[in-house]
């Protein structure tokens, strides 16, 4: 998949001109952490905070297709839990664990996505935040705004906002990463114990990607509305699938993967942070960017990843789409861990153990260099059929 | 226009449907505030903090076919002050005036919209930041997202969430709107001191009815894109105006008219607020519900409008499409004033003077009395053509 071939499909290969247009705005307290931190709102010195903005992104366009085929309002019921955790898993990534405060943001065409879809989400948002406070995470529910635009949206957009307050001395800063570390990474399928299911890993990242790759024309021929009409057709819904096929090697549909909830690692992080903080010099969410986004973190250094999780069930099936080739496919999806915790060697086990006695598995996936060239990071990843220099 | 007839645009009359699905999230910690109050952030017992989110909505359709048409990227400029204004000059309505932290969502098809005009929407929030900040007007501008997501957004949506704290004793409660109180109104129009031109007073409310029914067929068959396909085609653009057309008894063109930034009047509320907040008993907004919106505050009683401004010429072109009659008119836009601030006779005289010390015209609008009816607010409008009762 060329550069070319992804904007095809709407979306920009690389964020380059959007951070070409903010790179005139402040870095923010800790410059090079994954997150922008600010004074503190409170002006306490001691603290500084941080407001996130995210979303569902187009994995609310699968879910408009399974409500259109099944009638089931319920089936947007899960994109809350997605539009909060690509939220506070980036906000986990500078060391906040709690006291989150959320407002959401959702954007409908009237016609299509009714009350009761737009109950469904809300009633998303209660559920996850329920389920997290149960694991010592709190967050506030403070507002919102559901908006009819239908001359902009043509079926829903569900973002969420998130604010938070951190002790200074609590920050990761991701700008510490440093060569001798190691990275464990967090898997991004199977089933926690703070979850109701099987979880596909796929997260709410290249979901337009992977929409394309792995859903059949029928649903370009039915719903037009699904997609951007700025898609050729023969880079619309390529796949082989309908959402009610079983996805082979697993016990669930093609839907079920596509919409699994987002998973969110706090549990296991509000965990263990308190404990092995001095031992951990940076924290990477792996989404826009797959396996490549910590390569704008840290300094000098070079990433290589050499002991992957096996490639989970739905990455296999985009990649056996032929539309993407294998070093793209690290760079758009998470291929199996989606955090990736950078440590000095003695705080391994101890992630490890807790993250296993949530029930995600967890191991090192590869360390951390020197930069072989003087001009910037670089991430090796050693995949299934060769080595991907990025 | 009747409620069915407003919804074949793709928006609902009401936000009934809205409203009944966040009915069960908490009022916060001042019910019945022109905003959700939420308790402090920083856990300060004085204190208390909102988290508000509100867009340029629709208006970024218009500013799109303006840029077709001229392949200006700077039509996208003024959407950021839109997109922010829709949410400062919310919780100015609540007595917050300083001290803003801002977080933006710019949602996008990268076929569309590309770099130049996200660099022309961060520019246009540097802009309206730093001119705030010569009247005191304290706004941090956070981060934020831009997303490409084509298969959600057929153009550009733009966002914004808003945190503020306020001191709990200068929280302004519209819940204490009493009989005997009189509404200032400020006008929408004109050009303020710290306007750069002529205000047309549209705001960014009632967008997409106004863009149909002032806008020419010219657009429907140019740009399928700046509207949704569930519009049929006898509502889309069913105006007389091109975008370059002299809007009638004015010095702007059509396109200026429907672009013209939404004003803010915190500059004139940041001086006087201070000074009177003893006499002010509520601020209202008028957003969404237009002239109308007030009824959703206040316990019991009957609003009367029988002094409004002068029909400005951008409504009284929207009004002449004979799409919208009177009484929905009032309902939908703000028709010469987009705010009011309810208080006592005595402190007229001072937010009258500031007003217009800033360029802004104000006078008494009208006042308020109790209900007549047991079950709740009441408005009437007096209008040009007859009264009317909500």
């Amino acid at each position: 998949m060329s550069a070319e071939s992804y904007l095809s499909r709407g979306v920009s290969p690389t964020k380059d001109e959007v951070k070409k247009a903010v790179a005139g705005q402040s870095a923010g307290e800790f410059p090079g952490s994954f997150c922008k931190l600010n004074v503190d709102i409170a002006r306490d010195p001691d603290y500084v905070c941080s407001i996130h903005a995210d979303g569902a992104g187009t994995k609310s366009s699968a879910a408009y297709l399974q409500y259109m085929e099944t009638g089931d309002p319920r089936s947007f019921f899960s994109l809350a839990q997605d539009s909060l955790v690509m939220n506070i898993d980036d906000l986990a990534c500078i060391g906040a664990t709690d006291g989150f405060i959320l407002s959401n943001t959702i954007g409908r065409n009237a016609h299509r996505v009714n009350g009761s879809c737009i109950a469904e989400i809300i009633k998303g948002y209660d559920h996850i935040i329920e389920l997290l406070n149960e694991y010592g995470i709190r967050i506030t529910m403070a507002g919102g705004e559901t908006a009819d635009v239908g001359d902009l949206v043509r079926t829903v957009i569900i973002d969420s906002t998130v604010v938070v307050r951190l002790r200074k001395e609590h920050v990761i800063n991701a700008s510490n990463i440093r060569p001798g570390n190691l990275i464990v990474g967090l898997s991004s399928t199977g089933k926690s114990v703070y979850e109701e299911k099987e979880n596909s890993g796929i997260s709410s990242n290249g979901l337009t990607a992977a929409r394309h790759m792995i859903l059949s024309k029928y649903y370009y021929e039915r719903y037009h509305e699904s997609l951007s009409e700025t898609i050729p057709a023969e880079k619309a819904y390529c796949g082989k699938y309908k959402l009610s096929d079983q996805l082979p090697n697993t016990c669930m549909t093609v839907g079920e993967a596509i919409l699994s909830p987002t998973r969110t690692y706090l549990p296991i992080l509000g965990k263990i942070l308190p404990k092995i903080s001095e031992s951990v010099t940076g924290i990477i969410h792996c989404t826009g960017g797959g396996l490549a986004k910590c390569k704008d973190f840290g300094r000098n250094v070079r990433y290589v990843k050499d002991n992957l999780f096996e490639l989970p069930p739905v990455f296999r099936e985009i990649f056996a789409s032929g539309e993407i080739s294998e070093k793209e496919l690290y760079q758009v999806f998470n291929c199996g861990h989606r955090l990736e915790i950078y440590c000095e060697k003695e705080a391994v086990g101890e992630i490890i153990s807790a993250s296993e006695s949530m029930g995600v598995e967890a191991k090192v996936i590869g360390h951390v260099e020197s930069a072989t060239r003087p001009d910037g990071n670089e991430v090796v990843i050693r995949g299934a059929n060769g080595e991907f220099l990025y």
